[in-house]
């Protein structure tokens, strides 16, 4: 089950996000931009068009890996990467009006190497602003007046749905003792595989794809999404901070049941066994004082974790849902460059660092 | 400029405002419990269905103006009032969607004389329940899969927009010292009126009318919700809090800058110069002083906005209202009976007490 790390054609998926940026983003702006003040600017800081002064800022927008999947979506159905656009942009949002949310619900106060919105702007502007760039997703969708638009709408609002109760199962979770491994898998199926998968099918459903390619697509970006979560939580833990952007040890910091957690606690071994003594005696910890930890503390909860099977683990469950999407691939008849494409950008989601 | 009280038949109003219930209520409900737990529970007790204990309660779930006028939409487009039902539960979905967020970002901490979500269940759970309430919403409309649902959906995604539009205006204009008539006109006509003109709107829009008419029915319906608006902004400084389950001069208790203190500030007598120099002084200082107001020092300012014309003004705005609401109804060719409940609906809307 260790399957050699698939081979990366790391120039086409640095070409594939740059386009998906290109194409995406000035419309995306365009979008922002038709907010009512101050939430125009709010949402600016928060794309990180613009510093918290109000500054032109060269802002690191994240990885842009929906808009890239959203302009193949079209191209997989025999589209032009343009008709995919409206689709690439309305998930952003979705994407940035969820990361408003739940950083505020969180209390998360860094993203992107930045203060959160909240942090910035009060938690006033955090709820209003993602409340606008949700309805500012419908709106660029239905505003195409097309009956495309409005499947495509549908399946926005189904992932929408999801990532929500993603969130609610992630906030329920964090309360509990124990969570099992299928527990935190439906989880991050709902707040990571859903938008992903939508991403996938948005674009194809645009250049007008019947429903059963759009699931078939959807399957893809379903355990891509699974993957890519995976990987987010080794990241969580063992990242490079100068890479991800978030503090050292950060998942560790908020005592988060992240799939290398629970799967170590799944373990049978002694490892195992103090692992969950520890993180019971953490439970009962103020915040306060888990933010007193020292590096060390984190350090041999995180070795630990290790120890007990959990990196290995995840690491390997990253692996099996790239098999899984990759193969989905398969089922559906498109332009073998499309295909490679897809390809790529599965291979990229496992092996990058940030 | 004071006509007399139109003559109003309450049977037929409460008649109308029932069957609103009646049909859109179970819908509702069953709507609701589509949403993954805890979000369902928490969801019900913002509803009243359930108290916070989660025992099954007789709530107030508000005067439910909006499915009334929802039925009555299918029902001016020649349609059955059961066509309208999706629309209706739909926009009672967004309508609490942000009342859910709105008391969050505002502070509030009794709605229909119970305490709000976020009080009892907690600010993330107001935000994430808020957020699934609205992609509900969608979900009602987009799942009949229709060109006219899609048309619908498009409708209510632009009358969300504008309501949170007006709660970043409100949001701003409390920090600011003045706030113009006009520009507390326009952020009502956001907040309020937006989402009843589409209540109007969306029954007939799921029947199939063509967007003219559709247009006309929202003209009516702004008009109404200004009419509403300003009729609560005189229930928030003198309404009886038995029959409104608000606190005693709650709108004053927040230094809201509703219609009646705008309209009395804009005045040029000497008592509009004695509120402006009181209210300036209230400016600076802490909420924990406000409250700690007599019941003297609120009737006191609240004797002063009557006596600057606040008061006055306000009722006469809900009167001018109401007039051009009732007037858009006249282009638009729809049964006698239909009319007549409409106007009854205008005509209870400004006398109203709760």
């Amino acid at each position: 089950m260790t399957p050699a790390s698939p081979a990366i054609d790391a120039e086409s998926v640095t070409a594939l996000l740059e386009r998906g940026r290109t194409l995406a983003t000035p419309v995306l702006r365009a979008a922002v931009e038709r907010l009512a003040p101050p939430m125009d600017t709010v949402a600016a800081y928060h794309f990180g068009w613009i510093d918290a002064q109000g500054r032109p800022a060269e802002g690191d927008g994240g990885k842009a890996v929906r808009p890239a999947l959203a302009l193949l979506s079209a191209e997989a159905a025999g589209g032009l990467p343009e008709v995919g656009i409206p689709g690439a942009v309305a998930v952003e949002l979705v994407h940035n009006f969820s990361l408003l949310h739940d950083d505020l619900m969180d209390g998360d106060e860094q993203r992107r190497h930045r203060d959160t919105v909240w942090k910035v702007h009060g938690p006033a502007q955090a709820i209003l602003v993602g409340d606008a760039l949700f309805a500012l997703a419908n709106d660029i969708l239905l505003e195409l007046g097309t009956a495309d638009a409005a499947r495509a709408t549908r399946r926005l609002t189904t992932a929408t749905r999801k990532l929500i109760d993603g969130q609610a199962q992630d906030i329920s979770y964090e309360h509990r003792e124990r969570v099992s491994v299928h527990e935190c898998l439906e989880m991050e199926g709902n707040k990571t595989g859903a938008l992903l998968a939508c991403a996938v099918s948005i674009g194809a459903v645009l250049a007008g794809a019947d429903d059963a390619t759009a699931d078939t697509l959807e399957r893809y970006g379903h355990h891509l999404g699974l993957a890519f979560q995976a990987v987010d939580d080794l990241l969580g833990i063992w990242g490079d901070p100068e890479a991800t952007g978030k503090r050292p040890w950060s998942d560790l910091r908020q005592r988060k049941k992240s799939l290398p957690v629970v799967a170590a606690l799944s373990g049978q071994n002694p490892a195992a066994d103090k692992l969950a003594h520890i993180l019971a005696e953490d439970a009962s910890k103020s915040e306060d004082e888990i933010a007193d930890f020292t590096e060390e503390e984190f350090a041999s909860r995180a070795a630990l974790i290790e120890e007990a099977g959990g990196r290995e683990w995840t690491a390997e469950e990253a692996r099996r849902q790239h098999t899984t999407a990759v193969a989905a691939l398969d089922e559906i008849d498109m332009p073998a460059e499309v295909r490679a494409q897809l390809v790529a950008l599965a291979d990229f989601v496992v092996v990058r660092e940030r």
